[in-house]
């Protein structure tokens, strides 16, 4: 354990094993953080508010939090977190494993995440978001809930597993990105995405099968399902599972 | 009044009664806090430049700013001022009560905010925008204010009482959006918006009257003006008068 | 120099003549200062990670980084640069002379940025960016690389000397915007923009040539190249050859 000398850190919160604390962070009262956590210079978690009650923030082990982050009390996050900097995490969202949130990523709270979702940088996941497994969300994509602001109604957006949301999309209130499907850049999403197809435009209109898009490799294989050809970073039994599935199967 | 014993504050500067400064923050000479006003860690307020010159930040009283965030010198605010974290507001802004600012909201200076403006998460307002009251502006919306840019032409937007701008839109220089507007999300306007219209799309035609669009509630009235039915937060005075307005006037 | 007493600078940084370190900011090993750098506050220069190895963080003289940024090491800019607040620069990025990067940019690494590249607020540059000499990038802008995300491709952008990006465009991997051009606001770009062009739209389409668009002034010159009239900003020598290039060609 390394809690630098310039950091806050409750007598209360409960730090695991070789957690290590950077200059200038605050650990409030209401934390609970896994082994081997490193938080880095100017975080600040476990902040309450009229929201939060007395629930903890628990993360996981081994779970990195870059510079400048703010993470609220009353959330779980589950194991091997790794954030850019900046990141806000608000109260009472659930996220699981091998969660990536990049630089400038804001979780409004009140969300559902599952395991193995990357959020690249400066993406926005309004309140009551449900968001699936191995998801994708690419820069300055923002999913909504109120389908007529402002008002009392909100309608939380649903994307499916291994579904990609490519840059500066915006997905609508109360829309389905169904699993296995992609987002184009640019893209205002105001119908539900079926299952193993391409939305692309501003409105977003349904455009191709996913396996229309080619690989710009040489051997130019389908680009989807991406666990085809993607696998950095996953654990080996997810990815013997992955090529399992497109064994014999192989049409492009 | 409590200043954490981190803080570094100046002793130029003015708090009112009840304030508090958060771990970690810089209060420079030239600032006036009314009372009650809440300061969060790592933020700087009063901060000068070539354009400053001596006029003071002045903020009003029941104000709240979250964590690292950045005021400059020479603006004045309204009370109950509500940021969220990672704001930036720059010189030179005339900005009315009762301002709210979502995380990473970036105000450029020399811009006029009337009352009671709230403001989401990743709003970008450049310079010389005029934005009236009750106006709401939704995630990653920009107002320009250059019409060939680069150029030392700055034509600042308008945007009218009760306007609302839904996420990742852009409002185009010069562009005047009248009051009881809508501008649908990822519009591109670079068209006049006159009163009781929406305006959606890339670029943003006029689509509908605002009447048109039914709340997704089990009574389905009507959506807008959103003051017919959304009141929260605002104060009874406000509401009574909202109330009065549409009564005997349900023609939904 | 002047090192505020709470900020934390290694004794290895190496520091050139009146640098300023502002409170709380944070000076790692492998940082090189060029003379009369100011480093505003929560700022951290020199982060190593993975990709760092032993290269430092190179800043040529008389920059200004302003508060809450970070740098990693392994990157190398030269003098003038001038940030705004809480921007980011990643590991082996080349930057040229008089870059500007304004509030929350985030250049994500093994880019290359030529001599006075203006980007307002919250640009993001993808990895492998090619950014040329003079270039224009306005706010919300992101600079993208992978045809077919996520996967191992990466196709970075290329801009031309004096392009121009308006705010909230995305310009799609691997494409070419070629010099003296204009991207209109809003604009998706999935096609290379030839010389002297202007894109606009979802899908960006080429709608004009750059000498269409006149100034909103009492002159109603041409807006574009614009260095036939935008001069603040550069050097004696660089507008003299600007005015040189256009004289006798006014055509308007």
């Amino acid at each position: 354990m390394f809690i630098h000398e310039t950091a806050i850190v409750s007598p209360k919160a409960k730090l695991g094993a070789n957690v290590t604390v950077g200059p200038f962070s605050i650990i409030h009262d209401n934390v609970e953080l896994g082994d081997d956590c490193h938080i880095e210079a100017y975080c600040e978690l476990g902040k309450e508010n009229g929201n939060t009650g007395s629930s903890p923030l628990k993360i996981g082990r081994n779970s990195l939090i870059r510079s400048h982050s703010v993470f609220y009390a009353a959330s779980t996050i589950g194991d091997n977190l790794q954030t850019g900097h900046r990141v806000t995490v608000r109260e009472h969202s659930q996220i699981g494993t091998d969660f990536q949130l990049g630089t400038l990523g804001d979780i409004q709270g009140f969300c559902e995440i599952g395991d193995y979702v990357k959020c690249h940088s400066n993406v926005h996941i309004g309140h009551h978001s449900k968001v699936g497994n191995f998801v994708w969300i690419f820069p300055y994509v923002v999913l909504t809930n109120d389908p007529h602001p402002p008002s009392e109604v909100q309608q939380g957006v649903t994307i499916g597993d291994y579904a990609v949301i490519a840059t500066m999309s915006v997905i609508l209130p109360g829309i389905q990105v169904e699993p296995d499907t992609l987002v184009g850049a640019g893209s205002i999403v105001g119908k539900d995405v079926p299952t193993g197809r391409v939305f692309v435009g501003n409105p977003a209109k349904d455009v191709c099968a996913i396996e229309k898009i080619k690989l710009k490799t040489a051997d130019g294989g389908q680009a989807y399902p991406w666990r085809r050809h993607f696998h950095r970073g996953y654990p080996d039994n997810v990815v013997e599972n992955w090529k399992f599935e497109f064994s014999g199967n192989d049409n492009d």
